[in-house]
């Protein structure tokens, strides 16, 4: 899929839409093109397209086909869960940790101004969130607690399971104390939904954020899962769109990709997740032989399958994507939301890393384009980068 | 474009994606899908993409492309422009009008709540705001002012330009008296877009609403246009996307395609304008004859080209549609988000019709593929299907 001769391993920032994705979507750009609010008969094409693209989502991830909220990514998704729950709650207090996408945390001063409090719990160094924290964090006005299922630079996967077992433990306690305060739980699973399952009553959560445009689907594209119950607010009023949470003429194509896509990858998780591993060990064993002073980010296990992320001391990781861009490997020094920025990752920093260890730094991400070819060309490639680098760098 | 043989006459729900904007979309579907903000070379393309889309959009407005914010649509743009300013200023106040498109109006409770207040002002009997009734309604807090350039049911196009020149005279007035209190003006051009100049100076506007889904571009795609100096907050935060006001990895594709969908409407917009005029005033002009009771809604003259909304004494719109898609003719009985609904236009109530003439009215809204044989039809099809509307409801 990739068009060109270069080795991208990128999949984390986009992924490439997937052609039968894309063969769902077109029927939507090319003929369908009827407002699914819209009473005449041809609107039932569109309509239906929606309703069956929802029941997709829903069967793929455990819940009520009215619990699925469709958005355009993301982003949205993260801002709707947050800003929506805690706008039907006033002066509330709010739970994340520290390492969760700027989709979540640049929404704590707006809604400190608001008169909400927030409180960022610390992840371990080796980037995973303790549940005793998270539950220590919980006081009696909290509504809302967000832990992302997986981190997007250091693939770090979170105990979300467990910390809904000690948010329901809260919730019993609340109701015996007779406290009327509600409590949410609330999952980014952007960057899990590749590997991981995302069934909401095993996960335990109230609400989840998919984006398209990191499963092989559309841009422009995602959802909320809302269970049944969760109070809150929208974030977009209108024509009173998706039962009311999300206005807005729906984007039927969006939608419909959407829905393929999350079929395509929760099919392919299991065994995708299972060589993508294998490939990432075996890669970063040889690059430790190379360069033994590459630092792991995250735990080793705990992680995403397609996640590698190191530091490289003595090498500037701007320096080591454009060095690798020559060399025809697209990589990133972190989410690329902040690729452009001068500042160090907010998440290496985090995990304990110096401001300079978070600067030398490279994330690699692998997808279905990824293979053994792949992974020998970095480790063929990266070794000399580093040493071109680091010499660069003794001689200014 | 229209795939059957059936009449299309509901362009202001939906309109077909054109060739030309789905043929500038597709490479970034089918091929450049690198994440915008990445830093290696391949990204430039989606980049520059973005950026060159956002200087064709800015060239049409006549602003500077760093005022464009790209948005998912039309709702999301009232929404960011209306919630945007109004929390970037606690505790203010609002002026609108009370045919508003529903993305406007249903802000109106959740602002009240978060402390803001708004007066909306009625329109005359023909669905123009008057200026002065806007004056009135403009205190000394009043720090947003929102009319619609053209309404999306009976198509009536408001004095903006008038507006912004009384709007332009508070402000040095307010000068004059030392109150630092700014005053925006937002206009939704998203139903205008097709017909009417957008020129941001001469309009003499602040924010502006555009949206791809009812200019023969993409569902899902939309601009803000927000001139320099206008303090607002964003609706989504995150990565810090088009200039920090909307987060979100950029949907490549339908900025690509809004940008190429806006420019073709803004080139044809005097011609087809004229042609649709001429169409939509001799279709008038037959019904009226073969059904003397009809009621134009809306003024004659200061309107959309494309549309004609009129109350059909004692013949449920609901049905009128029906039949007419029994006919092969689509049409609405209003806007397209709230047709779902059994409450009347709160449009047609505003022009003083009781709820009884509200639900007796009907929607025809033409387009490019709207000719001499589709009004034909209508004419010939539509006052027989009042007669026997009109039977039944004697029957009954």
């Amino acid at each position: 899929m990739t068009p060109n001769p270069q080795t991208y391993l990128d999949y984390a920032a986009a992924t490439p839409l997937d052609p039968t994705v894309y063969a769902a979507m077109r029927p939507y750009l090319e003929t369908a093109y009827a407002n699914p609010s819209s009473v005449y008969t041809v609107a039932r094409t569109t309509r239906a397209a929606i309703e069956s693209s929802r029941a997709t989502v829903a069967d793929l991830i455990g819940c009520k086909p009215t619990e699925i909220v469709f958005t355009s990514g993301g982003s949205e998704g993260d801002n709707l869960a947050i800003a929506g729950v805690l706008r039907a709650h006033p002066k509330s207090h709010w739970v994340t940790t520290n390492i969760e996408h700027d989709a979540v945390l640049e929404q704590i001063k707006p809604l400190e101004r608001e008169g909400h409090a927030c409180t960022v719990v610390p992840v371990t160094s080796a980037g995973v969130v303790e549940v005793g924290a998270i539950e220590v964090a919980i006081t009696d006005h909290t509504v809302l607690v967000s832990v992302m299922l997986a981190n997007n630079e250091i693939g770090t996967v979170q105990p979300v399971g467990e910390i809904s077992r000690a948010v329901r433990q809260i919730r019993l306690d609340r109701t015996r104390r007779g406290i009327a305060t509600p409590l949410f739980l609330h999952t980014d699973a952007v960057q899990a939904a590749n590997y991981l399952s995302l069934h909401v009553d095993r996960l335990g959560i109230d609400l989840m954020s998919l984006a398209g445009s990191k499963i092989y689907g559309p841009k422009g594209s995602g959802a909320l899962y809302v269970r049944t119950g969760t109070v809150m607010d929208p974030i977009i009023y209108g024509g009173g769109q998706e039962r009311g949470r999300r206005s807005g003429t729906e984007n039927v194509a969006a939608i419909v990709g959407f829905a393929s896509a999350l079929a395509l990858v929760q099919s392919d998780r299991t065994s995708e997740g299972r060589w993508l591993t294998e490939l990432r060990d075996d890669l970063f064993k040889q690059l430790k032989i190379a360069i033994p002073s590459l630092i792991l980010n995250g735990d080793p296990v705990r992680r995403l399958p397609n996640n590698l992320n190191f530091t490289v001391p003595g090498a500037e990781g701007e320096g080591l994507v454009l060095y690798l861009d020559q060399a025809g490997i697209l990589a990133s020094t972190g989410s690329a939301c902040s690729s452009g920025d001068l500042d160090p990752s907010h998440v290496l920093l985090a995990l304990g890393r110096t401001r300079e260890q978070a600067s030398q730094s490279l994330r690699l991400t692998f997808g279905r384009g990824t293979d053994a070819a792949s992974t020998a060309r970095v480790a063929a490639e990266l070794p000399k980068i580093v040493a071109r680098l680091r010499e660069l760098g003794r001689v200014q």
